[in-house]
């Protein structure tokens, strides 16, 4: 099967994270995955959510929207709907649980890390490219703490990124645009640390079931490409961890 | 490592489930997996959302919540806070995924089905109970219309059912409860079909991440046990299909 | 008038009421009025609302429910609409109401009960069977509360049980099912103690206005139901309170 | 038993009907029973609810509000919290089901009158002064569609007006005001028609239950109140209507 | 250009206040601006809003509302559509920051005064009659604060009132009525205090752009027609301030 | 006065517009002043709001919000606290106000274009940066639309453009940033064409009232700046428009 844009079935699509994208934040990026772009900014606060008060541990958090016309037709904004969208509460709680994965929420401390994820561009891979960019954001903000004195270290455990694999015309592909994830038959998000550990993992037959064999194989092409999204992470932010 | 109710790895627990429990329902289970209780409700109406109008397919979809004293401490109503509770808005789109995908939906027609899932009780696994569950009072439902002559066939291509697997103590355990749940390392759930496809998968890490390793594991685990679940199912409504 | 299920004019449906119907609230019946069928669960959590704190009082509650499918026809949640359903929140202020026209708040002290009654099945009704059941369960958590030793004596004046009355084709009969509902002509509501004196009362011409002959003569069918009613109550929680 | 504004028992608060209160509804009232004041506007608009169409029947429905200082201290605006407030959403369902009593909705033809009932000032007995005044606005409405052709006549089958009765130290006077309503141990509210029928009962016993005898006693109460309140009505609208 | 009602350019309509209108508030009028009617209800409440907390100084706010019914045709209110009302938001801070631009916030001390101002009769001008309205509204407010010794002056820098001023047919005139509104080329809100300065100023071009001089001719407009409002203003609580 | 970033009274920031900024909207700008960056986003709808229907006239309306992190604090998302900023509802109207002054309505058909302005950076005049940018993208909108040959010609009548100008210090600055906006005694934001007429006029006195003086002040400057911004869109747009 021939990709629509030439890429072999095992390559990403071309990736950029611009640090320090907007200027109030304590972390912010703007990332680029062809023409996925989303600005993801962290910001820190003392303090935490009730459920944790008084126990000395941290806690990460994610929000994320699109804008109205990031797509190829206006949606409204939720607020015009007095509702949460359904995918955005799906996906901000996967990001936040993916950063939550790799934190020291101890070493942390009792703040509140909130990453936002807000979608200006959308073709395909929005959730992918939101994890792998507000690690990245998570990243400069801890560093500020850690310039500012308020941590010894950086309380993380390990690189985060992300990246979806697909099974188009029954052959396996990785990283998978707008028009790619359309008509895909199987439907992958895969969220992996820097050893090629597992942290999430979300698959789903769009048109059919799929066997274990295929999400074997899809699990080979999602190693390979989580390797090369930490590469470009730690371009952007390797001086500061790791 | 031994599980607090003495029940091996491999072993779910005691499964039953009461067709027409409720009165009204064109098809109704109470499903019981141990002290998880749901009862599914499924709802034929004619016509279907706009977005599917004038294709002559028909929709599937789902709602799920939980009654506030469901659990051990009780929770507010979503109305009270006015908003839909962010992992029951998850779990009722992952409900109505894995329903969808084994509904030939050309052959419903122009019908929409509402598979309510109201968990009245809650020790663990309730989105994999509720997607067992609500896949019987579809078959029900659709029996219906096939009694009243609106179908020739039931329009499904298999049995659906979930399971949960985790990682406690490092060993992987299925059709884990709250207690297990709460400690556990890696939490899995698994869609699949009656021919050990898969439909969906989801798992996190929860303290740690996890190998392809254990990935494989757990699936030969949850194979198991969806074979099982089906079992019962068939009990319940296999004179309707297959 | 002959009624169409056989009963006589004054002939309550059979009832029963099913005690720790769920495990984890600290009172829970399954009340069955004929075909209508609620839960009743009541939770006790330490401290009351803002407007009584300090007072040394306590209060109690209710929150009221349908199932989407507990009717003939599907309703829409009320968290689809953002908007408590205007019959709902009537009747829970009404069943709130009755709880506390029996508890010695005083002698609670500073906890608040709260009673969610949600309508499994509803075959007319709903209201008085969630009264009934909601003193039950409420019984239930206060001899929890006094085995646990929080309370020395149940802070109860009396029973409290509600009957619906209604006039059918010019005559009075009593517990109306859904059918007879929808065809009275005037539709009446009796909360009553288990002395027979009134504790709330709530009654309208549907069709057509009502005399105070009628008024008496539904008062007297309403005393002989109650009487019933409260007889069932004392089968389940008598142990507990007289 | 004195009261406290030296009125006997059965003696009601001088009662005033301004019709044409506001310009631009079709029927416009202030009524004041006393200190309390309601602004009544009846809208009458083509058209009827989705439930009613094509039935060639009419609708007759009431809002019912208060402004944030009609009281002692300031209650904020519905708006504020996202919420109808649950007395509010019981009082207007009360209004409208009294007013669709006495009208014959298939003589109204596919019309839907709203009657607005805003409480400006509030000094006890809101919820009477709003049917009472709402009728009359009712009226005027009615009178504007005969005169315009609309209606051969006015599609009504009486009067109607509300009081509330209660128990104060024992014995049962009528009318109260805020400061007896907020002592009484029984707590009524009368809505009948021009014959002395009743068309709706509403009764709590606020701080101990009440017998059957003190029902008759306010019953009898209610409808000398009720006589002189429809004498104010037909002042103010009986060239109208009868 | 002849004015539909034969009012000169400068005229503006019959203005009364009538103070003390509903009796529970602090400061209570009811102003009218020709058909135009506003009841202005101020409370004063001890403390402030969060973010003036242990600052020593006090806050006004105001709250604006019209009833459904205020105009020729019904609005629907705002909890109907739990969306408050756009322009409503708008013209509530306007009016807020009207009465803070004439409070001397330091000398009112941690109270917050929040005036509600209710349209009951809309004819234009409504957002000017609340600012001239909710001014005395807040003066008799101040007042009965030093008459209770809690204050020995009012914190008050000047009297401000406002008034709309329009081009209508290339003609500048002051004090539009709905009709005239409608109709107009350029509509101009003027907040002015009693020495002639501008408090605040908002104009837009309705049907096409205007010209500094037409903005000129305007402001003297509204300069001459500020001052017979300000001279109302003080007939009805000069005796309090100044 | 010396401004703290050395500009002159009448220097503007330095302002750059980006056409084509998001690949799918109909038109896209960044617009850039100083350090305020705005997404504005022009879709192309067929179709108009209801209360425009069969008219044949168009709709030009706006949409406004800023990102959480615009800001140097974290603001909540609207969709949290399930309420349109009353800020954010009063800019938005302003917006579609200025952008509706300068379409010929009836040019542009049954068509209805919205423009989001979402501000990403927030350094003070986000509004006028807003309409500045918003009038760019829908120049590029209608632009496409008279490519697409939907349009003969650009419904346009002028150019519009917004810039702030305010007293700080007793000095009249133009195009103020967030620093010198939160000092200024008077806040004034102008709306004007590209003949120096005017479309709106805003304006407070934030500490203290302003003489018609220091508004003719104002308007001189305000003058100028609008001329330099009208300067930089037609460097962006004006191959399309004039």
């Amino acid at each position: 099967m021939a990709r629509h844009d030439g890429r072999l079935p095992g390559e990403i699509r071309p990736v950029s994270i611009v640090t320090d994208f907007i200027r109030y934040p304590e972390g912010s990026v703007l990332i680029s995955c062809g023409n996925t772009k989303v600005i993801c900014n962290a910001t820190v606060e003392e303090g935490v959510p009730s459920f944790l008060k008084g126990k000395g541990r941290g806690w990460v958090t994610a929000e994320y929207s699109m804008l109205p016309r990031a797509t190829a037709s206006r949606s409204p904004r939720d607020i015009s709907k007095l509702k949460l969208n359904g995918r955005s509460a799906e996906i901000q709680r996967l990001i936040g649980r993916a950063l939550r994965s790799v934190v020291d929420l101890d070493g942390l401390g009792e703040r509140t890390i909130t990453v936002d994820c807000d979608v200006i561009q959308a073709d395909g891979g929005t959730r992918c490219a939101s994890i792998t960019g507000a690690f990245c954001a998570l990243v400069l903000a801890l560093g500020r703490l850690r310039q500012q004195g308020a941590l010894a270290d950086l309380p993380l455990y390990s690189y985060v990124a992300a990246i979806s694999v697909g099974v188009i015309e029954e052959a396996p592909v990785c990283d998978l645009d707008y028009q790619e994830d359309s008509g895909a038959q199987v439907d992958f998000n895969f969220i992996m640390d820097d050893e090629g550990n597992l942290i999430e993992l979300q698959g789903t037959g769009e048109g059919r079931p799929f066997s274990k064999r295929e999400l074997d194989d899809m699990y080979f092409l999602a190693q390979n490409g989580i390797r090369q999204l930490i590469g470009v992470q730690r371009s952007a932010i390797g001086h500061l961890f790791r």
